[in-house]
This record gives C-alpha cells, structure tokens and sequence, in this order.
C-alpha cells in the first residue's frame, strides 16, 4: 500500500507489491498477540484456607511463528473457561501450555493482577483484621517457563512514642515496597508478607520490648537495601526486584534494587 | 541481620555480616532511584499555534554509581522548576543533561504523559474540533541520548452505508492505535496524527469519493500491518512499536509489531 | 479561634467565643463519619449457583444525634469482619442495624461496588461465556429502610448485515445502561441483565428471524425509553432511575430519566 | 411494547397502547440529557499570573421540557468550542445562559474537574514549590443561578519532634479536606488553600516559636469541626460542607459537615 502512490504503473506495482509483501513479511511481522484486561474470577491458595476466592484483571498473549496469519482471540477465552479460573502454580503452567499448542505459538504469556487478602493481627488493635494486598504473576512458556510474582506490601514506620501521650505510634502509610521474585522452591504469600513486614520492623521499630532505635530518618534506598538483604537470604528465592516507594509526599519517591541470578543474567519478565 | 538465621557464633556471625556487607555493597546495589507521578504544567509544540500548554504527569529517575552513596531527590524537583516545564525536544536534553550533572549518574531518564489537543475538521459533522491525544515521551542520556515518543490514535471504521438511510456511519471508537516511536529527524506531532488516521481511512473507508470496499473484517493483526508499512516508509522515523487494540468487545484483543533498527539493535525504552 | 482578628478586647472576646461555641455546637455538627474504600471479600446469592464470591469496594457511615462526641471508627469494620461479608439482601440488613445500633446512631449506610459475574450464551459465538456486571448496592436505616440496586449492562447494538459479508454484525460496546431500582419484591440480578438486553434486542436487533428493522439512528434519549417502558411495567419494579451513556465518540453523550413512586415522592439515594 | 404480556387482543392492545404512550409521555420523561468527560484545555484567574492555563474534565447536560423530543447533543461541544475553555466566573454564567438558550431548556448545568497549580514557600524546604490542588466546580442556571466551588487541600500534620533529631517532622500525606463553598462575594483559590492550609497549622503545628501543643490525637471530626468554624466567620462564604478524610491506614475515614444558609436551606449542587 505505501507504495502505491510511488509506482504508477499496474504491472511494476504489482511487482514491487509482490517484493514489497515478501520484505514486510520478513520485517514487519506480528510480534505477539493476544487478549487483555479481562475480568474473571480466579482461585488461589491461602495457606490458611486452602484456597481463596477473588477477582483477577488477565492478559493471555502469544508469539507467533512469522509465517503465522492469523489468530483465533476467542480460544484464549476458551482455554480460560476451560480451567474455570484455577490460577495455582500447576493451574498455570497447564494454561500456558495449552495455549502454546492451541494456538501454534512459540512462546505464550499470562500475567494476572488480583487483590489477595491475608487475616492476621493488627500491630494497632491486637485483633485479627483482614489484609489486602494486590499481587500481580506473569509467566511465559517458550523452551523453558519462567514465572514471577510481585507483591505490593504497605510500609507503615512505627514512631518512637510513649503510650498514652496522644501522639500517632505509627507514620501511617508512608509508602508501599513492590517486591518481584523468581522462585527455587514455592514459598507461600503468607510467608513472604511476613518476611518483608518483618524486615520493616526490625529496622524502624522503637518500644519498650525492643530498645533498638529505629533506624531514622527514613530513606527509600535504606529500606530497600534491607529488604533486599533478607529476599537474598531466603533459601526458596532465585531472584528480585525491589522498588520502595515514599507516598507521604503527595508525589513518589523511588529507588529500586535488583538481585542477578547466574543462571538468568539478564531477566526481564518482571510484572510492571 | 540476613545472617542471624544462619551464624550462631557472634565472632564469626561479625566477620560473615563484614563479607556479606562487602559482597552485599557489590551485589545489592540500587538500580535506580527517582521520583513519579508528579503533576506539572509544560509547554510543547504545536504546529498550529506554535506552543500548547497542558498538564503532564512526570516521572524522572537516575541509574547510580555503585558506591554512591544517596540521593537528593528534591534535586529532580528543583531541575523540573528550573525549566518551567518547558518540553520540546531541546528542552527535554538540557534537563537530562543537568540531572545526569547535578545528581552524578551515569544515566539520566524522563517520562512525561500528557493530553495533546489538535483542531482538525471533525469528520461526521465537517466543523472544526478540538480532539485529543494521549502523548508519552521517554529521554534517557548515558553516553548516548535516547529519545522515543508515544501516542495513542483511536480507531474509528467507516461502515458501508448510504447517507440517509439513517444507519450509523461509522462504527464508533471501535479501538486505538498506540504507535512508539524513534526520529531520525523532526516530525511533527500533527503530522503522525494524519499520517495514522489517514491509513486507518485509506484502508477503511467506503465513500462514494473512494470506491474501494473497506478492508473487512477488520482485524487488529491487519490494521497494525498496513499502519506498520505507512511508517516504515517515512524517512524521519527510525524505529517503531504500533500495537493495536480492539476495545469494542468488552475487553481489549490487540496484536504488536515493532520494526528494527540495524544502528539499534534492541530497543527497550518504548514508554510502556 | 475564628473570633480573634474581629473582637480585640481579650473579655469580650471570651464572651463572644462562648456564644460561638454554642452557636457552633448547635450549627456546625458532624453530619456523617465513616469508612470508605474498603476493599472486602463478599458473597452475594447467584440464580444459578446459589451464591458467588466476589471482591466489593465498601462504605459505612452514620448519622450522628447532635450532642455525639466521637466515633470508633474501628467499629465499622469489626462489624463487617462480624457477618464474613455474607452480602444478600437479608445480611446487608443486618449490618445496617448493628452499625446503627453500635454507633448509636440516627441512621445507618451501606454501599458496596463489586463485578458480578453471569454465565450465558455469547450472541456471537453461540457458546457459554463468563459476563461482567458492575453492581453497586446502597442501603440506609433510619426509621424505615431503604435499599436500592445499579447494575451496568452494556449495550451492542446489531447491524443489519448478511451472514457472511465481513462486515460487523454488531456496532460492539457503544455505551452502557446505568438502572438503578427499587424493589417491591426480591427479583435476581441475571433477570434484571435478560431484561435490559432483551430490551435493547428487540428495539434494535435485525435479523432473519426477527424481520423488524432496527430502530436506527440510535439515541440515547430513544433506548432510554425504552428500557423505562419495560422497567415500569415489571410488578417488582417500585422505582427507577436509568441513565443511557453512548460511549462510541470518544466522548459521553447521555440521557437519564425516572420513574417516580407516589409512596416515595424524592428518593435520593441512588448509588452514584 | 411493555403492553405485550398483559393485552392480549390486538385491537385493545393498540388502544391501551396509545393510552400507554400518553401516559409514558406524561410519566417516563428525559429528566436530563448531556456530555460527559469531556478532556478540555481551559483557562482560569490566578491570582500571581492573572491566568492559568490547565485541562479539565468537562461535564454539560441540560433539563429539557417534558414535551422535548430530542437533543442536538454537538450543540454542548459548539457552545464549549464558542468560549474558547475561557472558564472564569463571568465565562461560567455565559456558557450556562447559551446553552439554556440554545437547547431551550428548562435548566442548564456545567461541571468542571481541573488540578490547579499555586506556587508557594514549601513548610519543609523554604523554596517556592508548586502545588496542585484539584478544583471541581458546578454551576447551574435555572431561574436562579447557581454556583458552587469544591477544592481538594492535603493534610501534612506536624509532629513535635526537635529539630536535628532525625525524626520525621511530618506525618506527610496524611489526609485531605474535601471543601465545598458557595459565596457571597468573590475569593481567590489561593485565599482558600491559605485559610484551610493555616487552619491546620494552627490547630495542628507544634514549633519554638508558637509553644501551643499539636492537638493530638488527631481525629477527622476535630479537623473538620476546626475548618468548618473558620469557613463560617469568613465574610465571603455563604455555604459550606467540608469532608475530612483520613489516609494514612490504608483505607479512608471521614467526617462530613455542611454549614447551612437560611437563605438556600436545601442546597444540593455540591460537586461529588
């Protein structure tokens, strides 16, 4: 088509169009297609529950052979309905390959966003309160699969005060840590909700119980480097990505680490 | 503290944490840090009227040397005031070039994200309007600078009708056409506006003017092929990423081209 | 405080703040206090299913007596951590009277906003596919209740086409009807959703089997009418109110209209 | 149509129907028809620069005449195009007055959303920063007009700490004043931030130089009552409501007050 108005004449357009279609064919080829932004209701595992119900935001996209021409976008639903929204670590393995062999590609691709939601004690009122955080998993299938996941865990510094005099105990939600992994071992949510506010307590926490002064003032590269440091020692954990973010301002600041994995020098399929 | 876990005895405990701190200083480094979702009126170019103000939001970061040490981040603010958020291409360098100074890195980055508003005759109704775009530019300078530019054009298909016959002419905002993009020279805004819209037409529409049947069914693998063979055969575009979607269903189905560039083999800055 | 700059004289000044302060107690009152955004697991009751878990956004608030000198907030969600989120209609009443009589309030309200999700036949494709409705429900106890309904349905009008002549035989997600309901009698949502759409159907499908030509050109006024007219003459029906958005410019174009009730003259409380 | 179900022989089904449709017309009327979300550079007063130029988010709908049949809905976007986004007091009751003139309406409405930026002295750095605030305002023209401004202003609560501790002097974001006005006499915005800005303060801050002590615990009934008794001493307010919302847990918690006017005892054109 662009080189209709160039070439005015019938039986050299048709030439060139035929040369032309061979080039685009080699160079402008589909690079992935896919289905995004649906809605669906999916299960999870909760280590406490077994599973947990919730409501997922999905994107199921392929890479296509270059001579591929066409795609059915309605079995990516297909394939969807047919596991009726069972997203544990199988469930999406299964999911992925099926769409590779469905759809003849050469890799395909899931990522998934969903609120999870976690009972546990609250540091304020000692009650057993329920938790959201949003947790996003993208995994592809090429000739290897590669999973990840991240989870967003809000960062609320605790402030050195003494009971009863009126003053907050706690900064609020002063930011949130987006924690991206790859995996040796499965490790539960729960576990890793835990180890990252575990790891924000050590280092800010000021009380009678632990005399250690928190570790003011208070800086996105500190906290993230701590983190960093306790994501490197978990055994079950092959690499991360670390972004802290301070929302206190009305605007973010930001500083992320990233851990490299021998094995997967240069990975890129963090979910973002 | 990620050896606690591990070293029981605190003389080696202390010599460990000693080599963890040095292999952690190597390891553990912060990739980047910045600041996001800043609110700020710019000034940009516009064909018609020489300069548009908007509202962009900003996002601006920095990759560190690893033994610096921390970072100023109302440094970015005070860069961002400095320039009065003036961002034309020019503009755009020079407050790269003075992050990368003032904070010391070794590569400087910018995004911005804002609605562009160009008055071009409406279609349906033949008067003049004020339509908008959604615009995102990337810059980044490490030795070499770095600059692409992103836009979103919707897609709206002519349908077959007779005028009169009271059907709708136009199958609506059936979808939208985000093109990336990288210059060899100057391109005008308005003019990737036209050059898109005008494929979509060319390929689409049916008018008693335009005897050729529109290209149906339509298909996002289609419309990204035809749009992908318009700008490659522009001569100040360098290399682009179009991904076309389809919102008419509920949810999005698109397909993505991108087009290489032998000078710049794997792009990956595409505002995204 | 507010009597500072205009009454000098320190006596006179105290006299004044003292009348302020009762003129202020008695007009400057909290009128509501509570929570909102709260992200919540529920489960709502499904015709087919019998019940469906889902993830609601939720407010809580009161209306204080006039001499209230503060709320526990945390009691808004200790009562909802109290009923698991069990949301049908009988539990969203129950709530309603624990918060009210908790707080020790005048009047108590709830809103919830999730997706709700019905399986049925795709028009298109003829098989069983998974349906997304936005719902909201907004209760109130004062000395009588109130609960309303809004559900969204989205509207794709048929084009009349040939079977088999590439071209779209629907005009896809042209806009979206907003009905919010009063009831008389319980009535599920999946016969609210055939209602809406069977409505628009019948206005505006064209097909062999149905030779009635649609009711083109389309009006958000004309649809609007439509679907009141079928609204108003269910038995369950005590009120409504229905808002047609053409989304298909880029832009909303809408029309709203409602159907009064003689036994509730002004209902206000509809979910928006 | 609704008839159907109920009428069974045709000849009376017609007469009822023809009844139907006169009572429809008397009783299933347009209540209002307009455009929404409609992306719009405008221009407003400043008080340093005298102009402004932003982008707002522009809503326009009209109340039509029962006996209407039918809207010229791109009348809204002339009319908006005709004043060129001039969108200051006296641009305000023009555009309404047109649009009741142009659509023969009953009633004309305007809502605008736009973020405003106001350069001031940063409480933290003592440079001139900008800040954005979000303004929404909404006028109506019936046989009265109508005009009501809400503005978004965020609460930072000082902390009492010394200076040099390293102690965070600021809660930061903790919250925002939702402010909602109708006026007596005309006020800049700028007045308003200072006001609800210097409310806070007062109420809030605890510095050598002013020794009163910060009134904690900090609650969003206290903050609204403070802010609500500010308001209602300033001459040029007529109306208020102030909603305080607390952010800083993750979820929000609110208290609403509404500062009534003998002369307009049931306003309700608030923006929200």
């Amino acid at each position: 088509m662009p080189c209709a108005s160039i070439c005015p004449d019938p039986p050299i357009a048709q030439h060139m169009k035929d040369i032309q279609s061979l080039r685009d064919d080699r160079r402008i080829n589909i690079k992935k297609v896919g289905v995004k932004d649906i809605s669906y209701p999916i299960t999870v595992l909760d280590r406490a529950n077994k599973v947990q119900k919730t409501v997922a935001r999905v994107n199921m996209y392929v890479n296509l052979p270059h001579q591929f021409k066409g795609t059915h976008m309605s079995r990516f639903i297909e394939i969807l309905n047919h596991f009726h929204g069972d997203i544990n670590l199988r469930g999406f393995q299964l999911i992925l390959q099926e769409t590779k062999d469905k759809l003849q590609a050469e890799a395909a691709h899931m990522e998934i966003e969903f609120p999870y939601f976690f009972k546990k004690k609250s540091p304020a009122t000692g009650k057993m309160e329920l938790s959201e955080y949003l947790c996003k998993m993208h995994g592809s299938l090429e000739e290897d699969d590669d999973l990840s996941l991240e989870i967003a865990v809000p960062i609320a510094p605790p402030l050195p005060v003494q009971t009863g005099s009126g003053l907050p105990e706690s900064l609020g939600h002063w930011g949130t840590a987006n924690i991206c992994l790859r995996f040796r071992h499965f490790i539960w949510m729960e576990e890793l909700i835990e180890l990252a506010e575990g790891v924000t307590s050590h280092d800010l926490q000021w009380s009678a119980s632990s005399p250690k002064p928190p570790d003011y003032p208070l800086s996105v590269e500190k906290i993230a480097k701590n983190l960093g440091e306790k994501l490197a020692s978990h055994p079950s954990i092959r690499w991360f990505s670390v972004t802290v973010e301070n929302l206190s301002q009305g605007f973010s600041t930001f500083a992320t680490i990233e851990w490299p994995d021998n094995d997967n020098p240069s990975p890129t399929y963090c979910v973002h």
